[in-house]
């Protein structure tokens, strides 16, 4: 931020607001206060038979890498609503949301994953536009060393984890604030 | 917004950028898409054997009315320190979290409340900046008409009944896109 939004200035501050706990940019002309917090992105692992339906990324980052079809909720969507969306837009898939699965915070880029498991509706899918490809795969198959996001990585070992001891559990982890 | 952050210009359009799914705010000028996204708001219902710990709010909206302790996730923390956090901040209260109770959707405001329950340290507590009054409330005492916000009540509610029935799950709720 380089300018104010409301009032166009450039006279902006970095400081800790009065009554407040952490340092805010503030516009010194109009005195608004602006915040920025943490984004929320969503997702689906959807199930088909013994296969899970994984998408390789047509975007950076992680270009070409595979990924458990996720992204931004965005406002006006519940974060259910937006874990369906995210599967129709990069797999062309319907799902039936089965339970929640990954709370993950990555601290350090401000975000946090919510993923659910759900059903693949029909077994039906193709390839959206934010795809290069699009397949189901068992659990021997997933292409461990080509996993886009640790957050997919986590969810994936939780879902298998979860299906061998018949259990249905949110799994949460904070990614390490030291790691690179 | 009525400047762009970026380079300060005025020519703001609000319309969907190719190869995007939602309208956003663009700036004509430098041509840099602003997006905004739902915040989050955590918290925790600290317990203290038979008693649950609410707040009295000193701040808009809501002032005056009765609260589970919350407040918008900041940059850099995990949701679960968020909720520590806002424990303290407004019960000056420790909190060990338990299990996370509620995903509270809120479209209509962009917000999603994710509320913890967990024990209270010592069962210590005292009035904490943002607070008139902090108490502790049996099930029975509980203010059900004063209770600031609907995410609280669905949190009460839903904790009181894993009480009885000796569960500790995972409520999620939309708020009705139709509701005022």
């Amino acid at each position: 931020m380089n300018f104010c939004p409301h009032c166009g200035s450039p006279n902006l501050t970095h400081r800790i607001p009065e009554g407040d706990t952490h340092p805010r940019q503030i516009c010194t002309t109009c005195a608004t206060i602006h915040y920025s917090n943490p984004k929320i992105v969503t997702g689906c692992l959807p199930v088909w038979q013994d296969k899970v339906l994984l998408c390789r990324r047509a975007i950076a980052p992680a270009y070409g890498l595979w990924n458990v079809p996720s992204g931004y909720l965005e406002n006006g969507e519940s974060v259910r609503e937006g874990a369906r969306r995210e599967v129709w837009e990069e797999a062309r898939a319907e799902v039936r949301l089965d339970y929640l699965i990954t709370l993950y915070d990555i601290e350090r880029i401000q975000q946090l994953y919510l993923q659910y498991v759900g059903d693949l509706v029909e077994g039906r899918y193709a390839v959206g536009e934010e795809s290069l490809e699009v397949r189901l795969f068992t659990e021997q198959e997933i292409p461990w060393e080509d996993i886009a996001f640790t957050s997919s990585a986590f969810t994936l070992r939780n879902y298998f984890r979860d299906r061998k001891n018949g259990t249905k559990q949110l799994y949460q982890n904070s990614y390490p604030a030291t790691a690179s």
